[in-house]
């Protein structure tokens, strides 16, 4: 079998590279190792930046976001008993951000793609990826027991932190930065209306929650826990009142708890993988780079990096730029180290990190300086919507 | 003896406060350990903040200041061999700072009390702080031979971090926030024309430079160095050599240098003490709290705990709010808290701190961010130029 790209992973990314190329009449296979119900039984994230919103739309997959998801046009951070709102829309020029959850991108996506006559090959095992450095790379995998072979023009490596596109590339030639967090999140689904209408931030000294929600009678709270704490030794009691704990009084006095549907913890890690291109493989989203989830970065960096190479990809084919796909690291990290960072200060001020006083009360003057000027508002609003898209001449 | 306020110090804080409060008729006398020369000999920072400046003209004190000082409306941040310039006036909605020494705010301060009949006894010795919880408290010192007492209504400790008035308060009234940096600044003050109309903030993998200036023909470098090594294990050509490896190429090729005329370690340190005020017995400056010199807070800080002061005091004069004087603290550490953030985070963001590639990377990208972002730059103008002077209904 031929194609032009092939991309492996059926996840957001891959799903929505795939379909913007396939749009622009470029020819793409997605192999993936999983069942299409397994990849949609991933819980994840929900917080589309207006370019993330913008790419899905243009790849004809935003018509249920429209429907279903919520603007939100600000956010909350809760510390010292208060909480400060952040008006992302006047602080940002106008922008929002869309509440939408991944597993509905994804399905949507799947659906975008079965509708626009894309081929997505599930449950290919062991795929292999040949010669990126060639012109001619592959990749080779199983399917129903019969070993197969993917000719391409590119590869996209669309398949996250654990999957084989970084991993077929020589450790040697790649440079990593990390940091994994001494902290996890214990995360709950519930069928409860969100405390708010909008998400809460809240730093307290008993540690970081988040109340986030995935539509108007489902709700997603976290609280900080130590990494070794296991979902089993949290009773929904024991969540909701560590939960109630951290939260102003005003907030909590109006929670609505109810039988968790899903209880899970999250450990939290930056990470980079430079460069995110070698010869004609590409790494996409959580392959190269994964941030903590504090900022709702994730999937949002993903569909940057996706925005970049189905950019790149389109000029090379359109305009014969054939210069354009070596562009795709350097335009990527711009935007993934601004992120990256966004997403550890978020982390780092709103966390529990220290029982240093200086720390605490420095942790503390950050807060009150971000959300009392309108010059920190500002960035913060601006990072949280989502900074510009890098543009490539 | 008698007077309204006993000031302890008569750095430029204690000599600010003390005119200031003469000029609205209120008496003080100033009492300081050391002579005249002696205290116009300790070289220190140079940057006023606009508000700094506008206390000097308020003091009567502002004149040659206005005549020699210059006016300062960017600073550059210099990383990955080029520089960004942070246009202050821009970005702070039209204000910008005064370079112009701390030994010459002195001078001018000094001869505007003399000018003005304010009371100063230098050579003070022995100073001791006696039942500042009453509402009659009293300063005793040795003059000449002879042990004085003043009786006063309040305190000013304007003495600085190693002065009598913190330290005549038991310790377990009072809570210490610290952070002493694992550097120092080599500094080195020279009669050359200084390399840049206005200061450049360098971060390099060497270490932190920073290229500053007295007067159209004085200069001060420093650069970040172990905090075991000696000014005489750095001889000028040493000096010279190391500030131009930290420097932007084009920046470094027209840097003067020549004889060392002063050459100095100095200590990075963040120190708060709350609360900043005993009974009767104010802290004012670095009495209450220290910050790195990155980002040059240190005498302004000082100058806007003189300002809270002398507005709470004056107050309690002219209109009988008898309440006031107490919410000094309180008042004050709300700013504190603003200028030790901006303080931390120069620092931080600024020197060689880490050997770990993920911190360094996020240094990068915070320098990055906010030297690109209009956000950004006004979050670095803002504070630079100081931020607004806490008020009180």
């Amino acid at each position: 079998m031929k194609t032009q790209v092939a991309i492996i992973g059926a996840g957001p990314s891959g799903l929505l590279l795939g379909q913007l190329l396939h749009l622009q009449g470029i020819d793409t296979v997605i192999l993936e190792a999983r069942s299409p119900d397994y990849v949609l039984g991933r819980i994840r994230a929900g917080v589309l930046e207006q370019g993330t919103a913008d790419l899905l739309r243009a790849a004809r997959a935003g018509e249920h976001m429209d429907r279903d998801g919520h603007v939100h046009e600000g956010i909350s951070l809760s510390f010292g008993g208060t909480r400060k709102r952040i008006d992302l829309k006047q602080y940002s020029g106008g922008k929002s951000v869309v509440v939408y959850g991944q597993t509905e991108v994804t399905r949507d996506l799947m659906d975008a793609r079965r509708r626009d006559g894309g081929l997505s090959i599930y449950e290919a095992a062991d795929v292999q990826v040949h010669d990126y450095s060639s012109e001619r790379p592959r990749v080779s995998y199983s399917h129903k027991g019969q070993r197969h072979e993917l000719e391409c023009e590119y590869i996209a490596g669309c398949d996250g932190f654990h999957g084989v596109s970084r991993k077929s590339v020589p450790a040697q030639a790649i440079k990593v930065y990390e940091r994994v967090y001494p902290f996890g999140w214990m995360g709950v689904l519930s069928d409860t209306p969100p405390v708010d209408h909008e998400l809460i931030y809240a730093s307290h000294e008993r540690g970081f929650a988040l109340c986030s929600q995935r539509s108007l009678t489902r709700s997603r709270y976290y609280v900080q826990c130590g990494l070794d704490e296991k979902p089993a030794q949290w009773s929904d009691e024991r969540f909701w009142n560590e939960l109630k704990a951290r939260l102003p009084e005003d907030v909590a006095a109006r929670l609505v708890t109810g039988p968790s549907i899903e209880k899970s913890l999250a450990p939290l890690r930056s990470f980079v993988a430079e460069p995110m291109q070698f010869g004609r493989l590409f790494l996409v989203g959580d392959a190269a780079h994964i941030v903590p989830p504090t900022g709702a970065k994730g999937l949002n960096l993903a569909a940057s990096d996706v925005q970049a190479l189905y950019t790149l990809l389109t000029r090379r084919y359109k305009e014969g730029r054939l210069d354009l796909p070596d562009r795709y690291s350097e335009v990527c990290l711009r935007r993934v180290w601004k992120a990256e960072r966004f997403s550890w200060w978020m982390t780092s001020v709103l966390h529990k990190l220290s029982d240093d006083p200086f720390s605490q009360r420095i942790q503390r003057a950050e807060l009150d300086y971000y959300t009392g000027s309108e010059a920190g508002m500002r960035t913060i609003a601006e990072n949280y919507v989502g900074l510009p898209f890098e543009t490539v001449d």
